[in-house]
């Protein structure tokens, strides 16, 4: 009732950072999809720990093991299922945090809610482990969004004080059309794989990735914002009221652990302007009519305005910080002090961009699903037994 | 968005008969429950294929891994997720039918409905298989239900024209006070342990048998019909009009392949009745108001009276026979004629009985989830870390 | 969380028997259906109470005011809403009841369900006028199939013990082609509309009507078995599982109160057949491979298969009956006689037929919106604002 | 699909602005709760139009007529219904903009969305006004929550670039123990009541005020940001992953049109901290275990923490100006200018601040209703007949 959403692409995460294995359930993907299960693996390769020096050192190979839902490669309507069994867990390092809440952290309210029967180790269900499925799910939406030609991609704007300005310039193209900028996508793409930050320009990721260097020399961690913008989005997909693109991307991406707010379009910038300003006019290209500004970032309504639709994600420092905490010992009621040991990123933001673009694709899948806006793949032509 | 049922109690389904896997998550237990994994094990074991010579030969442990939602054995508020490796599949044994539809079965439809790309393998995510997961959160379910002194018992009434008289008149037990009929309930148990059939009367077990042998010595199967009563469910659980404790249950247990209809208390019958015939007089037992009979099988406006929950189901005659039978050739669209391989049980019925149990508990504890109607575990004291 | 259901066609139904109103949203429709309102008003009157002598003398126009969800007599998007104003109402009638229970209704439930704060005049919620916005919704799925060419009609199969045999040989065509058979379909409406039974057999209905003053005569009441089917359905709408058809349409028809069981194609006998019997080979015609004969009412795997969707609902006899009933004074916890005063039908089956109508209309449509079978009307051409 | 939202305790909004009326439905609310009418009527006085120069001209009384729900006053279990007849409108404003969509506004996207099928008159079911149902609503949820002792009470942080650092600074308290600023709050409501601003500063509130005058002397608009804060939630409340309070919440109050950026506790800014400075350390008071600081807003990992919920929302400037503006004649498919005439706010923010409270309570209680944590009511004593 907590870990599952969505309504015609349902989603289910399950598992505990140290239990026997972690996994997702999606039901609902259209029949006849193919599959690519490595490039499934490389996407979620970037989400996993361990490969960058500014990651935490737990390892995990995060190896999918599909369990239903394709068939020759191909989705076949079942649901589809995925586990992932937990390897390297070293649960000793939270024998204290089940007695002394760590500050920032969801011990302290899942003891109160589940009766202090939750399971504690490493985070338990509240680990950000359990980005791993959530990310193999939307992994497999954002393939199914490519088959329509949807591109999603994120980048990150800042990481504490460091901000990509490369980024914020060039990518949120606010005039139509909305070609999708290619060259700085893979420029992005390149400096996520070779220096572990998803941005445009060099310098400012060499800065950030020392301003997170620089954190975890003094014991502490650092936040920062994710953009992510949805490319070819067709327009008219979307509901009024609870179920708007926006409220369907916010449902789900406060399922990561660590997002402190979401906007979309000039967000909360918006609050500053005139109707003047913030209004896109409408213009015709390609004998289409579009809105010829983007600040609304592609939602109209609740409903996609042909436009890419454009959001960001506050993610807040690591809470897990190497500095001794002030907190209680909650076994004899009284004051205590805390300093954590186990394996924490000093920065999460490297790592939740893909998640951030695997949530917004669940989303927008759900929606172009419930809409009858998703294009269905042929049927499959029936063959002899014998040429099976 | 097929597969997964609930609203407190959320339960996925996952997997198809000759995938990698099946399993089932389980989302909105109460934490704290404690769960005895043999007990349930055993319970699945009652399912399983292969125990008894009317079964499929088709062998299968069934041995249930558990992936998460315990700690120490005990609910912890996490989702529970288990699965279950397919490791006795005979592919080959389907090739066939991708091509010819069996008669009876969802090959067809399920082609039709997932253009063609469905995974016929075993009738794939629409086998009888699926009832395996399906058992092992109802058996969660069930040990929930204990916990409040609930139980949940179904037998079968009749096997073709082989009727149990004596369950029909014994265990619908339709007068207050509505005490659990232990012994009764233990003979049948016995019965099924032994001759694989869930009846009171020993002679009607073994006329059952017979004529499930007789049925396939002719290639042919069988159909029956199995009761289910829920004793111990407190008055007042369940919700009018679209949430009614008969909504709840027929969701559900539709769910199960081959039931084809559902009655609850007097049921079909009661078409037949005057209402002074069939209203159940209110009356008063130590010290509480109850329905002095239980004509209503417990409900009134889907919502529990305090007597027992009476329900019925329908199951339908394995349609997996190996007579010869009519279907198509869907490759050359033209009429052809199938002799069905693969191993089938000549009748359903047997090993539907937990299945049918499952299915009812799984509704009985989301009912009283929903309705702030299960008595929650108290907490677990907080421990020094010493001592963990 | 109880009068809400659907998943792309949400229903709400709302009001008490003797409150303000009742009334209906339907979320979810297609925008571009034209709707008759005069159409879907003579509808419900066929529900109405007080139309012939075998009905409750309460007279209640049930004139629906339409709040939202046309434009120019066309659905647009917005959910469809309506009410109907109570005006007929006599609550005095229900003094007694709030103290003494009426057996066989929800009295007793609804008071421990709600702590005794439930609202009792006429049966408060759980009255059998919330049928009529449930109708109501249901008219307008009915308009939105027949756009399709799907059709949905009732009829009585027996009321007590008079049987019409005319109905059950000649409606249940079992075997293709499954044409609908408009003259009978024409007839039995024709009896509904001059006898208040829809029959096929006038002899048959006049029985029936004369079973039902009988009862009245002696302060007693009669239930009765409704029969349903729809022509048209595609095949390859519905969902494995838990959203199959059978599950939705038994979801939303135990949502009528009375309602005691269901029962899909040959339902409740199947489990006495044999599968050779049961099974129903497929066949072409037309070039469309289909079941030759219609065992499994039109569904298999909770998919359909093209033939016609047929199900069976059992009715009790009203729980309202002039008799003196034993119950309970909940006030003095003493033992008490009851005598229902009020105004009831004494047989609910023969205005309960275009209520199960709309009930499976709904779930249809429902599926048919979610699977993107339903296929939807064209876009508006534009017009220039001087056309309006 | 799209209007209605909430678990167990469910809600519907329906209506178009120039239909015959709008509604809400709220299904799952506790029986028991006394409903002060008179009391909701003025919450939703706050929101209704026209009752300061600042407002638009468009006069609607909104009286509330309850349809069901109540019983004497006090919720009986049966699902709220309540209805506002649209009196005061000029369809004859929208002609225009059926042709020529307003930028900013959905007419585009719902034309798109609905096959140009949708109601444009007055934004149709996309209108501000639906925000009235949403209201009323909201309303019962908050004196349901006022039974628990939970306030909840939003303001008006900036208009513009004017800002009330007075409630910046003295409200959002961010340290234990968080008592209720009662003075502020009231000071808050007085300056909503006279000068139609929430802001805690005087002075401020006149700026703002001035700042809408002005843009609207202007033909322009402005936005603004509302801050929201729940005194008095336990600790223990919400969910993991997908029904976290900031889900739930998020969820909700994008259903406002205009919103377009939500954020918690520390929100965007909680991107540029370190970890050592966002944690907020736990401390114990009064025997109870809380955060000592309230960065995180209340929540961690989706539960409550004890400590006041608090969350922002950006407002976007109102899309509707008397400037000419660029649009497409979508009958012609050609360039075209647009004045929008109609009566429009030249912001919506001051308008907004009850239906952010109404949002965030609705989240907030049905959070508490299915986690089990809603106090419910004592059951009402049964009385004799004659002393009804």
């Amino acid at each position: 009732m907590s870990s599952m959403t969505g309504k015609v692409l349902q989603l289910s995460i399950f598992g505990q950072s140290h239990s026997r294995g972690i996994g997702c359930v999606l039901d609902g993907l259209p029949a006849g999809i193919p599959i690519d299960l490595e490039r499934l693996q490389k996407f979620m390769a970037r989400r996993a720990p361990g490969t960058h020096t500014i990651n935490t050192p737990r390892k995990e190979a995060d190896t999918l093991e599909v369990l239903g839902g394709l068939s020759d490669g191909v989705t076949c309507g079942a649901p589809f299922a995925a586990i992932i069994y937990n390897t390297n867990t070293r649960s000793s390092d939270y024998q204290e945090i089940a007695q002394k809440p760590r500050p920032g952290h969801a011990d302290f309210t899942a003891a109160i809610r589940y009766g202090n029967w939750n399971d504690s180790a490493g985070g338990g269900h509240f680990s950000g482990r359990l980005t791993a499925p959530l990310t193999a799910a939307g992994g497999l939406a954002l393939q199914a969004l490519t088959q329509m030609g949807i591109r999603v991609q994120a980048h990150i704007t800042h990481i504490g004080n460091e901000r990509d300005k490369a980024s914020d310039q060039a990518i949120m193209s606010n005039e139509a059309p909305y070609t999708i900028p290619v060259d700085l996508l893979e420029t992005i793409a390149q400096h996520e794989a070779e220096l572990g930050i998803a941005m445009a320009n060099e310098q400012a990721a060499l800065r950030a990735r020392e301003a997170i260097l620089q954190a975890a020399s003094e014991k502490d961690s650092v936040g920062g914002m994710i953009e992510c913008i949805a490319w070819g989005m067709p327009a008219g997909v979307g509901d009024p009221i609870f179920d708007g693109i926006e409220n369907r991307i916010a449902r789900i991406s406060f399922g990561i652990p660590a997002v402190r707010g979401i906007e979309f379009g000039y967000g909360m910038q918006a609050s500053r302007l005139r109707g003047s300003e913030h209004n896109d006019p409408f213009g015709i290209q390609d004998k289409e009519v579009l809105p010829l500004t983007n600040f609304a970032g592609g939602i109209l309504g609740g409903i996609t305005t042909g436009a890419p639709i454009v959001w960001r994600l506050a993610i807040k420092p690591t809470p897990s910080i190497a500095q001794e905490q002030r907190t209680v010992d909650m076994a004899t009621m009284s004051p205590a002090h805390l300093r954590i040991q186990g394996r924490h990123d000093p920065c999460i933001v490297p790592r939740a961009v893909p998640v951030v673009e695997a949530a917004g694709a669940l989303a927008l899948l759900d929606a172009l699903l419930e809409d009858g806006c998703y294009k269905l793949p042929a049927s499959r032509p029936y063959r002899a037994a014998s040429e099976v």
